[in-house]
């Protein structure tokens, strides 16, 4: 039997995935502790969780590999036999790493594919094989069983209400008609996770990849699934922030958030549409745990000079007795793939584990990781985290 | 019988006060909602707590009324009428309010002490006497059953282990043999009150306000008692964010927290004595939230311009995955009475319904209201406020 | 002969020309010191400029007057009896003032106008006729002489390249064929001051304050004119910050630029139209200081809670020696009539003391009060205020 | 005749030294452009400065090399090849350091030394002959003819008034006398050089590094000096920014600046009486260019995990019309090294290009590169580098 574990990732050359991989080989390693993960917060479950030695990374991807030197060179690794290590060998796995799909994917993702990454289908139906086949190929190649997909790509353009995919049959029946313009890749590869018994994870606001439909599927196939959009930066810091001006019954009058990134992420989300998804993705918090909606604004704009260091300056209007007015203002200053990372090893252990135990569905425990948990209207990080370590306790 | 209810408080025409009494009055007279009022959170309780136009107000002061006019201008009150209205209802208070003891009260305080506003006592029994008396004497005044007294005075130096008023018998002893510099007024002022009966509270960080002996007392006598040092600023925005850091494995590798204000509280806690004693108290938290002790520390400087408007910037330096360090700032812009006071109106409410429900000693429940909420190691602001809603889903 | 200035205001019911009134009115009581003008930083030249006793204002609006208390309260005069007298005093004042007009002024600024205070002519010959007439009756009913008029309403959309109002003759073809669309008020306003004889600023971006063919006007009528856009908050400090990495070879990579503000001014640069002619009046200075262009932008939103108290987050990133990254963010809170107001005054002086000494045409000596001071490539405030200094020195 | 120059370090192995050699190594091999090098800004002069081919670099240190690879990674220098090479190069320099000396250099320094690193001599005759052995070494060793000394070495503690080094014969009696209370190590080493007719910058705050004295030594010898404390961080932005007040008429009320660092130069900062050496430079500023004293405090304090990523925040709190409270506040976040380190080479260039012309005493013109000018109130930053463009433009 096979003690390996698999994690494919939608988006498998970008920074994100490049840290992911690098990370989990360091820690294997031991060339730097397990900060940033959420599972290592709980070492009586070690047993439990699948190792970094354990792991087999792959995935698709529709660009080649980045500078992987220049990822990792902006993580705290100092030594430079670690650098070079690292980076060898992470080429090596995106080196393996199949080619992509751009079915519908908007302008802004298809701008920055590249010729020779990009697998070109007739419809639906062969795409949705094409990326089954590469799971088959991925598992005997290397004699893994368990399986987790996690999208990590770029965000999509809205697909407006996604009522052709909100029950099973309407999937079938898009698939079936090849209605392409309903879909968006990140629903091809959800919906070939799910049906080729992967656990699945949309780390991403693109809607394609967590429907409805999809849920309904991912319990029929009995595999866990979760999203949307994780939770890493700004929002995380909102999330935290928020229930004070509740609690203390403090009105917030407008809360302003205005990011700017360098990133692929921030290339791709200075478009409009593509932007659109992601800020009605970060919208949603404050009414939810303030219980009324102040005036509210996330902008986020493309400044490339910052690469992967994202910075976000939150401005809080406030008033509080006797309608004076104050504020509380932030600047939050991460680097994205460092913060994402883990997170997406924390999800593929969590999600593996539950595969283990035979669980379906929606994971609502793990709602703290995500800016839009599916289906729950709970966003103070606190509660959600109380979700995580009740379901933990039972382990 | 009386519908009153009385609060008193040690430090009667500071800022607090006066903005606490204005705005009591104001909420009275509809001039503005109950922001910032934690007790009006639970609208359902609203026959269990006092109104304000059912509170009177009376304390001690060792200075004279301040300039109430310049205090209510800071505030959110836009109309004409309603400024000069509110200022002469509270100036007509403060006339009214009785002379403070300095009995061991330190350089700093003694130094902003003005004449005719000081009684002085040769010893310790004949301080509390006075105090005692007047306590008896506001009772009758306004036909009063039920007071609270909350210390909302300027910060006090150390006392050290205090250990000679951690029980009931030393403090005796103390008093009998008149061991002045074992004492601070704010221990006279806590005897007092709670040897004749009322509710206390201890807002501030001066730690003659609550010791052990206190505590055992206040079981003796039947009275509800709380403290120490309201949280309102810079230490709610950590108690708030900390867990965070926790929750997500990151390491805080420094948190440094500059503080400048310029209110009387500023110029008392510039001095080295009375300052340290504020900053112990706001250092307690984050190894008790993170489980260790990063690089922390907190400054406070008087900065005369800011006034009433504290102004406070924290650097969080943290260290996730790979090591990458990034960091957090956020500047607060609070105005300090105007946070402080819903409090102080929150803990009286709470405290005259422990009072009238025949509760005695801590209250615990109210962690949520403290910088270092007596016997409490849980520092969390959503988890000691669950203490609160838990109480009060009882009643 | 009248020893009286007057001082017409386009915008003379808006929170600026509000603080400017009560400012000088304040100033001619003694109520407060001169701070934030500039003339005073000139006191050997204090017989040259007119004292506040001996101003009148006026102006036009078409809006009536605001909450005038509202507006006082919010700056640092603290006595009741101050913000009583001198909220009556600007009351009185603005209600003499004349019926605005809105011909061609876009929808933002016509949303804003309220009846009664609209003055509508069916030809841009009447709507000049009304002006000057004003003017005039000014004159006459408070004996004045000298009259300076400022345009301090909000800002209009843009007009393009403005060629037809580039010379003389265009503008008098524009006129006489009363072709609405290539005009705005603020061009009626300056058109008719100029002819009047009355020295002229434009203190805001609108276009049509300030052409080439005005210019030509104003030397012809012998009155000097100055604009456009009052340099008062963050391309202020801009102007102070930019020269420091062009002198220190630095390499501003990105420049981002966060505005909200949530007065009048604020509401109308929200529409797009609107606010471009604001952006770009602000982002032409950056590569003027630096000699190249960075990354840089420009973003206003209005966030209503605000009030009159503009924030503004700059982050700027840069690189420096072997390519390190490096920035420098600031916070800007500023009140945008408290600092616009003073230099108000301050032109007003400057353009009253150059119509009495004969002097027309361009007042380049007045470069430091302006974003985009008129024909003129020095942005760095130090060399543009030696200009005025060494101006000034010549009397 | 020689080519070269040399450049003789106080503190060769710090990470000052480190930076700078590492940067003309990258520059000579053209790996980055002349980023943050002022000399650069002056293309036209290109023949009359040394390039960084012809530098030879070495000096004194009384500890070992630091982490090279660590230091260098910290900047923008993004190849590992070029990581590699430029590493091991400046490991070859420093390893040919000389040994330090340590005379009544204080705790802080002395707690810093390693043995094996420090040279002990039982006189301030032998420790300066000795120093002057070493500058004749390096001379011969690679054949060099003119030779800049440059102290980047830890700040010392205060020597009081400094009497006693105020002119050349009380100088000449202290080294004969022997008193070694009465000097510093930066003493020592300012005074070798200028008597071994070596161009001479003291780029710290160190007092023994720039007296009356040595001043007047220089002229005698015909060597060009200049000094103190290169203005790098906080202070230049502050001295950018104080003038944009000034010319406003803005009243500056309070300049709070709280300064964190974690490098060597932090960790003896944090010694009250080397730290007050340090602050006392930065204070001088403010008064000069304000022409009052605002209430103004400079912290600094150790904060090991930023390593050289120097952080600070300025809070500027003023007034302005109608005494209207208002507030700037920046977060400068520097590499310390990177800023220094092109001011070094700057400053080489310019005191070599002195003394090729035979120029000798200070060096007036160099004003913009010190927090501490010698012998100058003027601290606007503008004008100071007017100063240089001046000087330049006669070459």
């Amino acid at each position: 039997m096979s003690v390996n574990t698999g994690i494919l990732f939608v988006g498998a050359c970008g920074h994100l995935a490049t840290t992911a991989m690098a990370g989990a080989l360091a820690l294997s390693k031991k060339i730097c502790p397990p900060l940033g993960m959420v599972t290592e917060l709980f070492p009586e479950l070690k047993d439990q969780f699948f190792q970094m030695e354990n792991v087999v990374f792959g995935g698709w991807d529709i660009r080649p590999c980045p500078d992987v030197f220049a990822v990792i060179k902006g993580t705290g690794i100092d030594k430079p036999e670690d650098l070079i290590f690292l980076t060898k060998e992470v080429e090596k796995i995106q080196a393996l790493s199949f080619s992509g799909i751009v079915v519908n994917a908007g302008d802004a993702v298809s701008s920055i594919s590249e010729k020779g990454h990009v697998h070109h289908e007739d419809s639906i139906t062969h795409a949705i094989t094409k990326i089954k086949l590469d799971i088959e190929k991925f598992k005997m190649d290397h004699d893994i069983e368990k399986v987790i997909v996690i999208n990590i790509a770029s965000t999509e353009p809205s697909l407006g209400d996604a009522v052709c995919l909100s029950n099973k049959d309407s999937i079938e029946a898009v698939i079936d008609e090849n209605r392409v313009e309903k879909i968006r890749p990140s629903f091809i590869y959800a919906y070939s996770a799910i049906t080729s018994g992967c656990a699945y994870i949309n780390f991403t606001p693109s809607q394609g990849g967590m429907t409805k439909g999809l849920v309904e599927l991912a319990g029929e196939h009995g595999v866990p699934v979760m999203g949307s959009d994780g939770k890493t930066g700004e929002t995380l810091v909102k999330s935290a922030l928020a229930p004070l001006f509740a609690m203390r019954n403090l009105q917030v009058m407008s809360w302003e958030g205005y990011n700017i990134l360098g990133n692929m992420d921030g290339k791709v989300l200075q478009h409009a549409e593509n932007g659109s998804t992601k800020i009605k993705s970060k919208e949603g918090l404050l009414p939810h745990i303030l219980g009324y909606s102040p005036h509210a604004r996330v902008s986020i704009d493309y400044v490339p000079s910052l690469g992967d260091r994202k910075t976000a300056w939150d401005f809080i209007h406030f008033q509080g007795f006797m309608n004076t007015k104050m504020s509380l203002q932030f600047t939050w200053q991460g680097c994205d793939s460092a913060l994402a990372a883990p997170l997406v090893l924390d999800l593929a252990r969590l999600g593996i584990l539950a595969l283990e135990k035979g669980e379906s569905g929606i994971m609502s425990h793990l709602a703290s990781f995500f800016k839009s948990p599916w289906d729950m209207d709970e966003h103070s990080l606190e509660k959600q985290f109380s979700l995580l370590t009740k379901y933990l306790s039972t382990y």
